[in-house]
């Protein structure tokens, strides 16, 4: 069970301990997820070098990889961080951006899901689905709008790799083996400003260090990033200053505004 | 010919068909270009890795090129990503940043005009020159200011590559052939914010995606920049805000503030 | 001796002169770093493959190496941009983001320390002393806070290599040989925006463009940086909008701005 209290414990763990989150993430969001991570109260580090990620993974909390603008020498380097993140059993998040738009990206999903062992993987709905495309035997359009489309296909992939799968959009649903989580927080804005799911990610790995429930972490994530996301939206006229905004409210977050404003359910 | 309702019939389609539009870009500009295409209504995609450059860009409504912050890797890809283009027919739009500054750019530049064929090239004055300078026969400085300076280099350059050729200033020229347009919108605050020739660029993409004449692409997304500047620079103290208020002028872009602000000159 | 008159005139020159500063700098602060340096009034130029860097930092006023987001490429590149700048006698800004936190980030900014003989070395007080430790007796924990913490690491290391330090902190401490500056500008939400000790390091490569005085350099980039961030935080509810408003503060900066708030001690 989790409520606006114990999100409020994670985010007062987060600014107290200030956990050290190692990325290794796409070009786009390398500036606004590490400014999100330090808004949270966490310490981002981002480093992505064959040479020193074991190093600096090993040191962090947590360990957050990223698909997107991907090329070998960072498919490499993430599963090496990954084995000494899990050597020193440091929660991974996945962010699997991209998987199913091309070969590239699914293949280096699925490996990194088989070898890196993350805890959680975070995507969108059709990232989700690419990923247990193989298997999936309803190969037609599915009919269900959002991360609902994404529900059988997220309980199939943490049923079977154990990880739970947090799966973004309008309500956003986090399962866990059999526990399903629905946040229905948010704004329709935040679609339109790049990279709010790797933000999302990042948050997760800040969650992930300092709450040991994979399935809590995702959760408290979701609903801390959607409910800055609709503070944000009220004081901002369009998606770049939703961006700023949606910043400053994750620094400003307060008991009162998860209280106010959390809507999850637990299924 | 073109007006302001065919220019907001452009954004209309674009923000109705979403499209698709596959950047190879700098790392400085990803961000605020991916932002800049969603804020107009268009799909961003960053790729660059050589092996899914082909499929990303096969899938693509457009092609965007930039070779700011290049390497030797990212050049190949380029090729590679635009033969995918090409064999589809898809439009691709050519960024030429620093081109006679280095010797490195100005060749890129030059086998991406004769290999890729871009169907646009976007540039300011000295770029454009820069790739025209082998054939020139005016060493001497030119007296002119802005944009203008570089209009002969413009339109040796679109007759020799059959490109259309947008070079950005205080007026900023585009030239197709002998047709030639002057756009007169803008604000001098632009110069300070990096990377909006980029944005300019990418927004052409998504012009190109929508409207199969280059130069009108080429136009209307000169244009729409100048005057989402220009509203912008009202509500902006300085730079930065000006970056902000520029994307959220994007988003809120009505077919009354290109009609009330559009100056555009066919000649 | 310094004060906030030739703090102002070396605001002037950069407004005036525009210098072409060649930033070979990490990914999450490309952007940043950029808009800043234009909105102080220089010209920034990111280029990092090694075809190129020789030809850019030799017309460059001035080059910033930063060692965040390493890899190998980039370090031969910075190598190679530093004998071209030496070539022609222009200063050279070393930030040695991350030293101490990883075997390869202490061994390249010791490297360059060494070789590409920079005249103003910028970090934090944990960098700094990371660039003395194998030399240093005081193994133990250093009780003072903050910049002081590293005093001794910034006076062994600026005699032992004739460069300027610069340590940020909540009072930034200069030392060039046995000069000391202390600046007490600036404001604690600075720390919650990720890049801001790069963006005062991008600021020194703008000031040594124009004052041949590495120590007024580095100051007059630390006064600048820590008024502009005080300006900005009073217009500010959070990290997001204070990295905002502090280029544009960068921007609209006077030299009232400066005389009214400088905070500078000589020792």
């Amino acid at each position: 069970m989790t409520d606006a209290r114990t999100i409020w414990s994670d985010v007062e763990r987060i600014r107290a301990e200030r956990p050290l989150v190692h990325n290794i993430t796409n070009y786009v969001v390398m500036n606004t997820t590490a400014n999100a991570l330090l808004a949270l109260g966490a310490s981002p580090v981002m480093a992505h070098a064959l040479e020193e990620v074991e190093e600096m993974a090993g040191q962090s909390a947590a360990l957050v990889l990223n698909i997107g603008t991907l090329s070998r020498p960072w498919i490499e380097a993430m599963h090496a961080a990954a084995r000494a993140a899990r050597a020193k059993n440091r929660p991974i998040v996945l962010d699997p951006v991209g998987a199913g738009a091309t070969a590239m990206r699914t293949e280096a999903a699925l490996a990194l899901l088989e070898e890196a062992r993350p805890s959680i993987v975070r995507g969108n709905a059709s990232e989700i689905r690419a990923l247990t495309l193989a298997e999936s035997e309803t190969k037609g359009v599915d009919s269900r709008h959002g991360a609902e489309a994404a529900l059988e296909a997220a309980q199939r992939l943490s049923i079977r790799t154990g990880a739970v799968v947090s799966v973004s959009g309008g309500v956003d649903i986090i399962v866990g083996g059999v526990s399903i989580l629905r946040i229905a927080n948010g704004h329709r804005l935040m679609a339109r400003v790049t990279g709010l799911g790797c933000t999302a990610t990042a948050l997760t790995g800040a969650f992930a260090a300092v709450n040991p429930s994979p399935l809590l972490a995702a959760a408290h994530a979701m609903a801390v990033m959607g409910i800055a996301g609709e503070i944000a939206a009220e004081r901002s006229r369009g998606p770049a200053s939703l961006q700023m905004n949606l910043i400053d409210a994750l620094y400003e977050l307060s008991a009162d505004d998860i209280a106010a404003r959390l809507k999850l359910e637990w299924e």
